[in-house]
């Protein structure tokens, strides 16, 4: 007997027909909004990450050496990928380039409570506009997916932050400070022991004094942006101020500021972020990780060898991420379980019957089992059960010879019998009670 | 610059579009049919494949050591996977166990036309009956799923055997041979030279004479099947004619028989296979290659640690694989490209108002997009055209003084005034002429 890996799932379709549905409802947000699907590979040469990405990922790459000598890895994460991608055909591809898909992603963590090492994301992503129109664009698409599936508006908030601000407040303290590992710090802080958190901030060249002042105005919060501004004399800090703040004016158009809370303590991992990132919060405390979070990287794609396109998305983990916990909480997951709308069963030698019916009530749509297992009555029955028809069409012998099948209701145990040349006839969705 | 590795490709929006439209019509067809969606790892143990999978596709793993020390392998194919979790909760699982899914798979094959290493595939599986409904029932998925994307059914033929014919054969030559090694001569008979493929008769044990005259009895079609049970004084060989017999009689049922050729030249791959294979093909020709198969494979769950499970399945390769062409050549293939239903152009500071016009579109799920990159009226409407946008709503500064938008048709060319605070009123699509 094997198992399987550990930090893999394998999902059975009772726990991921709930999932397909929250993947159904995000893809058909994404498409409303004109985001166009892709689809990607799982492999891709290493370096595209081991060269970019910061250390984080890259000691958690599923990397190796293929059969042909190249250090190949697993792809941790979607944004490399769609960047190699618009280089390669940045001429063909007219502007804003919006591409959205959902696939697995694979990281070596350790496993624990929500830690999975094969993880499935949901990506949307704009390319080719620095607008702030484009990042509040990305905020309205993940505002409005999270509503679509069911949720209420209070019951999500995303904290907005700006790389650029957080970078620039690092530089009024010291201009040789290690603004990487800084940022990699304030993206631990709520993960870790304050103590730790201040010496990361040590570590990334603040003085003792400089962490703790700097950790203070992380606390800033809507109402004090404009203050923020006066904080230091830097035209780069200002900029960065106001480019949020257009990004929150265009969310108001959009109808999703009221989402969004300003969070500089809000960093993200990677280190190819550039201007305003954010991460999605449950608004009840209930569920206290991150949900998910995106933003913009306006150098990437030069980095990769393109011309300079500006770049804003986010990555909605699905399937076993944060997500479900949040819409379980809310009262708006799916419920789980299969579903059948018809089984067909067989006494006797009446399989071409059965068959024929079973053949017509899908053409129209329809979900519908029979027989494959040469099974009793009884044996039969208990598995249209198991399955939760709504109907089930006996084809019974001696009802045949009568020229009639019976048709029954599995919730009221109603039963009634139907001309077998009329089921299911002219009846879309035929039930007992269209013929009783 | 970076590139994507060889035998890997990089799925677009627009050639992704057609093959979406497929994958969703195979898939809808398998929910109607009552299998079940599953989603399984993409990395496993190695050795659930080197166990028990036939040396062909063991050397072409994408198996590696993973940080923790396990030898683990890129998944090449789903059967070892479902078979592994058909074991893991075989109690708790109601049987039959229909099961589907569509994702990638992964083999280091040599690259070449119609040949990749990420190769991506729809799979259908029963588990829990061996009657030849069963068999039958995945021959009438397969027929139904390539009717339902368009094609007649004379467009293609599945080419059915039967492992224990073949086995029971060789046999009669002589009980001594290498059966598994002689089946996968007969897979590799229509793609190596007539030599290469006697050599390899012979080398699972048959003489140069047996080798010809088992050839020639592969010859045997639809008619000959009573004839075969006379070759050899076996009961296991008159046993599988009668197996094959019965798929066909229950295929006949379930309306397929006219697609189902015997074929014993017919063998799959794979060492798991044991009763009925069966592949698909160009009926008209001009395709040669196998567009996909499938099979039953009876003692594999019980070679997993599980309680003896009758298993019987097909994969169907979507995305790159054969199935496009076959499409294509008989004008089932959808188009490429984007749709769009409504781009809302902004002339001025116009943004709150065409941000309502495409938040109330979307709310009717339309694909709807609008300027996010602060872009001229010119540069706006040829974007909209690239994305091949059905109307064009302009949101202008000056018409909305007067409390108007422009709706224009991009076919026609046509345009029309609108009141703005009645689009999209309550029309669901509103058009050029739903105001002309």
């Amino acid at each position: 007997m094997y198992e399987g890996l550990k930090g893999f799932t394998d999902f059975y379709p009772a726990e991921l027909a709930p999932r397909r549905a929250v993947i159904d409802g995000i893809e058909a947000t994404a498409r409303s909004y004109g985001f166009r699907e892709t689809a990607t590979p799982a492999l891709e040469p290493a370096e595209m990450w081991t060269d970019k990405s910061g250390e984080d990922i890259v000691d958690e790459l599923y990397d190796f050496e293929d059969r042909g000598g190249r250090h190949v890895t697993l792809t941790p994460e979607l944004t490399p990928t769609v960047a190699r991608m618009v280089v390669a055909e940045q001429q063909a591809l007219s502007k804003p380039i919006k591409w959205f898909s959902t696939r697995p992603f694979w990281r070596y963590e350790q496993v624990q409570q929500g830690r999975f090492r094969e993880l499935h994301q949901t990506n949307a992503d704009i390319f080719g506009s620095g607008e702030p129109d484009a990042d509040a664009e990305v905020l309205a698409f993940a505002a409005d997916a999270l509503v679509n599936l069911g949720l209420d508006g209070s019951a999500f908030e995303f904290r907005v932050s700006h790389r650029d601000i957080l970078g620039e407040l690092l530089r009024s303290f010291d201009a040789d400070v290690d603004v990487p590992a800084a940022i990699r710090a304030v993206d631990k802080r709520a993960r870790t022991e304050e103590a730790e958190y201040l010496d990361l901030l040590r570590e990334a060249g603040l003085s003792d004094g400089q962490a703790r002042e700097f950790d203070e105005v992380l606390l800033a919060g809507d109402e004090d942006l404009d203050e923020l501004t006066a904080f230091a004399d830097s035209p780069a800090l200002a900029d960065a101020v106001e480019n949020l703040q257009a990004v929150l004016a265009a969310a108001a158009d959009f109808g999703v500021r009221e989402h969004c809370d300003v969070s500089l303590t809000t960093a993200r991992g990677l280190d190819y972020y550039t201007g305003v990132v954010f991460e999605c919060f449950d608004a009840s405390g209930e569920v206290s990780r991150s949900v998910f979070g995106g933003g913009r990287y306006d150098h990437l794609i030069e980095e990769f060898g393109g011309q300079p396109t500006p770049a804003v998305g986010v990555g909605i983990g699905v399937m076993n991420s944060t997500l479900p916990l949040l819409l379980q909480v809310h009262d708006a997951w799916p419920g789980e379980g299969v579903e059948t709308d018809y089984y067909v069963l067989q006494v006797g030698d009446t399989r071409s019957t059965a068959a024929r019916i079973a053949r017509e009530l899908r053409e129209r749509g329809h979900v519908v089992e029979t027989d494959v297992s040469d099974r009793s009555f009884g044996s039969q029955l208990s598995y249209a059960d198991s399955i939760d028809a709504e109907t089930v069409v006996v084809a019974g012998e001696r009802d045949l010879e009568n020229g009639e099948v019976t048709v029954k209701d599995m919730a009221s145990g109603d039963e009634t019998t139907a001309p077998v040349e009329a089921f299911p006839g002219d009846f879309e969705r035929p039930t007992c009670d269209d013929f009783a």
